[in-house]
């Protein structure tokens, strides 16, 4: 791809609708995408390419991670991007390549030590922000620096920046209430897999001091350790200038993995196509994540997701109206309203722009099974948008 | 391949019609190859497997060098082939493996030692033949063997023999008029390469030398340097006895690289055809290249296009009568013409024996979407004409 992607004018959007994929509740029954009533995507998968592309393994199903991952053209089995790093990135922090980055869960122990409450009660947002500034405020570590950052309610991130540090180590959250927390162990023999093991302990038995007179969140869980994962950015790969488009942070962190500028994104689906317009100028490519698709699948509502998917299919007129050259409508991979979860299942692509081998009338699995790109990794995904947007060199004479 | 590829009596076409591959000029449309008339394809398409071929990469459109190598079942991202070395080989040079090749453009300097014309007005192939000879005549390297020969109008090729060269080597062509030419450097950090770049400069110096008082043809641009890739051939690889029928030199060359025997082809398509029958009995492997398909689609021009697949469909049944075991036709890449250029889309694939699973009732790009074969890299497709002649013996017990 770095050998044969050309800078020129041409624009790209990389719709991602969030566990896009479903199955039909009955064998003989419509999937969401084909039971929601789209006459936009219809009309332009008439005038596109598509095929159902394979997130990472046949039978796997995916996280966000891995999934986005894929669709911006990593191999996600060989980048892994823990947990921690996400979330670091999602509430905006600026994670250098030696940083070692951790979820905080605020949780309750009882006299015994054991977890009684993995998420301590739930407490609202403004006390997780209030302890994380305790913290903040009271937390030392010999020779090595701690940022505490707030997500949401229970949930922070940690970030420990020295030398050698390493992601190798193992959660100390031990899943179930009544059990002992884990002391964080490496999970590699090396010696930066040991010290870090030691600060994250070290991490862990400070807090626990700090947070010794609070109740319900007298302690913290850490999990999901990782370092930045050093991908390639879409400048130097791509030759793009990427700009993201999410309202989650988890996927703005996914995007900061590849470079993209992070829009400030309006309210709703619709607020983030009104973004799209507001940047339209300033970059030529634009990833733009719907997340509610997934939201209602993990929830069993096939009726909502393929509400969410109309609503959806509403803008598309509006996409189309600012002329890009290349468009690809897909999801990170499969929430079936059936299975209440992400899956392993083909996600439908559409791939869109004036160099197209349409094969079907509509925008749904079935119609995407027999398209002309077949079933394919969604690695693949962005080497045809650039292909589409005329933004590769021929290789070889 | 080499471990279960076993010599039989049967016997393989691979018919590659050059850029078979197209899309419509609308989107509601059909492509050449749909919209072309072809009983013959359409009956023989009724019996046969079909499938997408992609040729290297999703989105990348291949030069005809790796077009063709990916047919031949090498990984064209492995095997690089430079300009140089297929000239070489079309013109019938004996390439050993230790040869540097490269492309020879006559062109026009100035007075400031500009480069006026990259094509020195297009010297009538005579002229080139002549100042060829006197290069040839006059240029002598120390230490170093310098073979001169004459492709056409102002295009000739170099072959630089001696130890230790390498083709990691950056053009002399500046690409523009109006610039100096460029001093052949070094493209990697080897002794090799640097040495080999200073015979390519000492090169060009005496061809200066040699040509300063000719007109407009005073000097010479280097390009496409590369060495012989060192492929294993048809017959160790697949115990084939290959035979090759092409018309352009380029073809020729890729042919001879992958060990085939050049038969002396005929006037046309037809020509080809008659050459084919002529050789029937003395291989057990043709590769028979048409090549007007491709020029018709670089000119935009459908008609066209479809006409010459036209006239292959008359071809057909002569093919048949041989009674070849396994027959396949597909393109090396698509070239539609709504593109004027070689692309990345899928190319047809039509595989023929007596053990087919067939899908569709005629030959078209839509009609292989949906093929037995699915969309599918086109390095398998020599895999497939081994499994399907029944060349290949069973994999474990």
């Amino acid at each position: 791809m770095r050998e044969l992607s050309v800078k020129t004018e041409s624009k790209i959007v990389l719709l991602v609708v969030d566990g896009l994929g479903g199955l039909p509740m009955d064998p003989y029954g419509r999937t969401e995408l084909e039971a929601a009533s789209t006459p936009n995507l219809d009309a332009l998968a008439a005038r596109s390419d598509l095929g159902l592309s394979r997130p990472v393994a046949a039978g796997v199903s995916p996280g966000s991670g891995p999934g986005h991952l894929g669709l911006f053209g990593y191999d996600p089995l060989r980048f892994r991007v823990g947990r921690g790093v996400l979330s670091a990135l999602g509430v905006g922090f600026d994670l250098g390549h030696n940083d070692l980055a951790a979820r905080i869960n605020f949780a309750t122990k009882d006299e015994a030590g054991k977890i009684s409450d993995r998420r301590a009660g739930r407490i609202p947002t403004e006390k997780g922000q209030e302890l994380v500034e305790l913290l903040n405020e009271n937390l030392k570590l010999d020779g090595i620096e701690v940022f505490l950052m707030h997500e949401k309610e229970y949930r922070a991130v940690a970030v420990f920046r020295g030398e050698g540090l390493s992601g190798a180590l193992a959660d100390s959250d031990p899943q179930r209430t009544g059990l002992d927390p884990l002391p964080v162990e490496p999970t590699e023999d090396s010696q930066e897999a040991q010290k870090s093991a030691r600060i994250a302990n070290a991490f862990v038995e400070r807090a626990d001091e700090i947070l010794h007179d609070e109740h319900p969140a007298n302690t913290v869980l850490v999990r999901g350790f990782g370092k930045h994962p050093a991908l390639p950015s879409f400048e130097e790969t791509y030759g793009l200038d990427a700009a993201a488009i999410a309202s989650y942070p988890m996927y703005k962190g996914l995007a900061r993995l590849a470079g993209m500028q992070l829009l400030k994104e309006g309210e709703g689906i619709a607020g983030e196509f009104e973004t799209l317009r507001a940047g339209w100028n300033d970059h030529d490519f634009f990833f733009l994540h719907v997340k509610p698709t997934d939201a209602a699948g993990e929830d069993g509502d096939f009726e909502r997701k393929a509400s969410v998917i109309e609503e959806v299919d509403a803008q598309i007129p509006g996409l189309l109206d600012l002329g890009p050259d290349a468009v690809a409508i897909t999801g990170d991979h499969a929430t079936p309203a059936k299975m209440k979860s992400h899956s392993w299942h083909g996600v439908p692509v559409l791939i869109h722009s004036p160099y197209t081998l349409p094969t079907a009338e509509g925008f749904g699995e079935r119609a995407c099974a027999g398209g002309s790109l077949g079933v394919f990794p969604a690695e693949e995904i962005m080497g045809y948008l650039m292909g589409h947007a005329l933004k590769l060199n021929r290789f070889g004479a």
